[in-house]
């Protein structure tokens, strides 16, 4: 099996497992132990941020960010094929009682300014106030799409005019950085917190940082702790995590490797593939007559992980453990079974 | 003033007050109130449902439905533009931890089948399912539109076939059958559960019905209590509410005068104005160069009382208390002042 | 059927339909009602705050109390036994997400400076820090029992001393204030918001009173809206509800007939019978072999309206509609039910 | 440091890190990760369920516990001091709107039938129904307490007989098991679903499993995603924990420790210190004048770790880090400081 479902799959290398063995650790709900604050440390230095938090996993990153910026009886505002809206099992009301307001943003992925300025809300008798404008870059369900500094920097802005503070679910933030060639701290500048992971392209096995100001990383520990994510030895963890901190620059062969094998697919007869910004791969079927199910469970038959994502389209994700050869062999693959 | 701010400013009528300072009352918490008795009684049957219950407001009839028809969890279909959505605080989530999804239904003011079905999420591990569609009829934001018996069928069809659940914001319902000539019971024939309100166009001081099976009405009744509804001798207010049953077809006056005062502004230099479906009036003043805040308040110091909407919107709500000649009156004092 | 199920079941008065029909109204969601106008004025003057809101229930009061007082993730301190604990639905779980830390306040009723001290939680990594103590007069569900200034003031001082705020359930506060002889205002001094209920003793058929700073009622304004409670026309009910202001001296009543009715069922074997304080009776009818649910049926088969209270209790509640002569019939039917 | 403030410190052993760095892993999302897989199978086994979930701490396996196992608008039933209400940040009302009834379980430290079947509340319109009991063994906020089989069950019986599901909190229930020589299933069989951790004094870095029914676990799956608990290559720390699985019997030195420590400390002149059943030791240096803080401070500062835990109570917990001679310096240290 190619596995190409998602970044997520990646297991850890060598030097992580190594890393892991060897780990300094000490009780982290005590602040005792030292890989984790030395992987917090420079994890906040990686986006530029005063203060970083690990964290078991994005949801539970995103999900803090939200509930630590907000106030009860607030909306958030938000893409609407933003992962924390689709995927988080409606955890921005569930767990913080926030009402979702959402608006299109299409292929910019990020609101423009206007669409902020229309969709925040002042409270008064009838509406909750806007208590968070959250972005995603790179942006999962619109294609891996990564938005340049320029679009955060506009819807940023625009909500920090109306004194909204802005959240961005970096989960692959540093695909973007990587893809747009600028620096990861200039990409999240504009923004008040960062959650990003260092599963997915960095190969760790498990974790994510949130990251913001001292002030806002006190309160999300807390919230962490509501959540049940204040591990103890977490060490053993937070290792492989810095380790995966040195990986940024291997994204550009997820990238190489997306881009070929968009290439490949879109030569196939029946499928059309745009060129991804990142590591993600959207397949559309529709000419072959197949759905994204249909589609999807065709290639998996035949070797090749994948996950339907739209009625008609199928998501790949290329990642460190999928190699050039290993696209080229996806992509005959899938050419044999329709062929 | 001629006040046209909303609907919900008519006074009760002498028949109403005499009916309030008559009723036979009761604890209607024991069950024990006759006149809510027959209130409920009766206004299940105007609109052909086997139950219903009187309750304070619009809004708490609305967030009561949600939260009786869903389990925890879930999330909400409705229109970006819907009151429950707008206008009631973030309620669903902040009240029933309900993430809301929404559509823009455009002038339909109802989803189509294909955005209820695309739309409709099936519960898995990452995503809540959609444990109700809500529909609003008359749809205020979107101009006091009628939305017909087929708009609403199909609609309600789409869900329920995926055993989704279907209330209808009915607050100006009956407008809508006015305006649409239909049975009311016909029109609510196919959701699960309607609310509307007896103030209004009906004219009651206060009250709202909440409509539905008797199991999703016992329900409904201690979900009541829980938001703080549950009052004591409320025949007082339920007799005014028995008479305001009898003023559906006076609802054709208000309609009238809609479209008298649609007319008549819309023949002003700068304002375009729709012909209304019924007594919500939208003048759009951009040509005249004002906002809606500015239109409203030159409107306001001429004497006629309406409301901001958009940002070069402005709404208008013919009721009981205005006549005919209080609508030439307001036309003219409007043409007055931006003359 | 001599009514004592509760003094939640008179029927207003002659004068109150009379002020009911007269009633001068407005929209009261638009601050337009006169009438709801003077009762939130005068209800504010007659407990000596600043402000106050006119609600449709005590349970709405006393949530949108909770809700308004506390932050996010807070908790509340209050009484084993309080009405907003037991007989409101979880609403402050379910409502505002409040943890409930009871303390049990036997016969007292209200805590004790030390129970308040030992059980007020600063915030920290692990705990909800108290956003409010919550204390009842007179407590329902400890018989009736009006609280002494003294008493009230001490555990209000000892969460101030902690910078926790203060409400009072003051469903039935009135007869505490006539039972302790003492002035309403003064009995709510220490505390920073109180509900009281209109209805109850004073009459009126609909409606409870919030009462705290500007600044609070203001707040409380707007989770009124959240919850469902933001009335149009409400002077309807608000004038009888004015009248009811001037029945707090007619409280005294109920509490000679409670005592009577108390001295008269301690007389009948089997029965035993505390003298209240005010106007709730509590029946301990264990020596007669009889549950709480048995004795209630048999008095209400005897045309004597009660409600089992404990596993072998039952509480009798005097009220405006029920004569000293009615008392003295209960005691009668009931002495011969058990004969 | 002699680190006696909780047994969560300690750290891993070599055969933990070295099972780590070889483990065989997956994505645990995809339900791909055959360590987390085997973890999951061997620990249902051992306290004899029908499946179990790897969750990343105790905490988040009550939480999903409660979650789980009841609807919207529930109450659940404890113990007043169990760590679910006091140490886990209000998270039943917070993340899952349930209001806490609190029981004064005393020495006992789980609830009589009668005190279950006396706050067992069924559903009305009032109030909302018990949907759950949680019990803790060993209950650690009173003392480390072990609590009989026959206790744990005569009060899931009083539940069970009302249909009311019974969660274990069984962070530490292998001490408890092996202080009170039975099988931990056995220990476990009167209830629904049992958290343990295998962090604490198993050893494990981090990690918690929640075991119960198939169909429940299945659902408790997706709260876990819910709060952001689901992770990829989790096999990393699954394997420690299957090693964790092994240390059961190894509990017994700690007990042993404890008693010592116990013993020891109990001799020093103004402490007083009941022999503990398992890890955790309460000392009680009222006579000493000190306060807990007080005291703990002192220890601290003479290199020996523990925490305050009442007013004038302190708790040491043995662990797998402590030696005895470890505990005889500690108890020769506190010994000299004190003099």
């Amino acid at each position: 099996m190619i596995d190409l479902r998602s970044d997520t799959v990646t297991r850890p290398s060598d030097a992580m497992r190594e890393a892991a063995r060897d780990a300094d650790v000490g009780d982290d709900v005590y602040g005792d132990d030292p890989t984790v604050n030395e992987l917090e440390r420079r994890a906040a230095d990686l986006v530029g941020m005063e203060s970083a938090l690990y964290v078991p996993t994005g949801t539970m990153g995103n999900q803090i960010a939200a509930r630590t910026h907000t106030d009860r009886g607030q909306e958030i505002l938000v893409d609407d094929q933003a992962h924390v809206v689709k995927w988080e099992l409606g955890g921005l009301a569930q767990l913080s009682g926030l009402q979702v307001r959402t608006v299109d943003c299409g292929e910019r992925a990020v609101p423009t300014p206007e669409q902020v300025r229309a969709n925040l809300v002042d409270e008064d008798l009838h509406r909750p106030g806007t208590g968070l404008l959250s972005l995603e870059n790179t942006h999962n369900s619109r294609g891996g799409v990564a938005v340049p500094v320029a679009h955060v920097e506009a819807a940023a802005e625009a909500a920090h005019d109306r004194d909204v503070p802005v959240h961005l679910d970096g989960a692959r933030v540093f695909n973007a950085a990587v893809a747009l060639d600028v620096d990861p701290a200039d990409l999240v500048a504009p923004v008040d917190s960062v959650m990003f992971c260092l599963s997915k392209g960095l190969g760790a096995p498990v974790g994510s940082m949130l990251a913001g100001s001292e002030e806002f990383v006190a309160r999300a520990r807390r919230t962490r702790k509501l959540l049940g994510g204040g591990m103890r030895q977490a060490g053993m963890i937070a290792a492989p995590g810095l380790c995966a901190l040195d990986n940024v620059d291997r994204l550009a062969d997820d990238h190489a490797n997306a881009r070929a094998l968009a290439d490949g697919l879109d030569g196939i007869q029946g499928l059309s593939v745009p060129t991804p910004d990142t590591n993600v791969v959207v397949v559309d079927s529709r000419e072959a007559g197949l759905t994204g199910d249909e589609f999807a469970e065709r290639c998996t038959d035949a070797g090749v992980g994948c996950g339907a994502f739209g009625e008609y389209t199928t998501r790949f994700c290329t990642n460190w453990d999928v190699s050039r050869d290993d696209v080229d062999e996806a992509v005959d693959r899938i050419a044999s079974t329709l062929a």
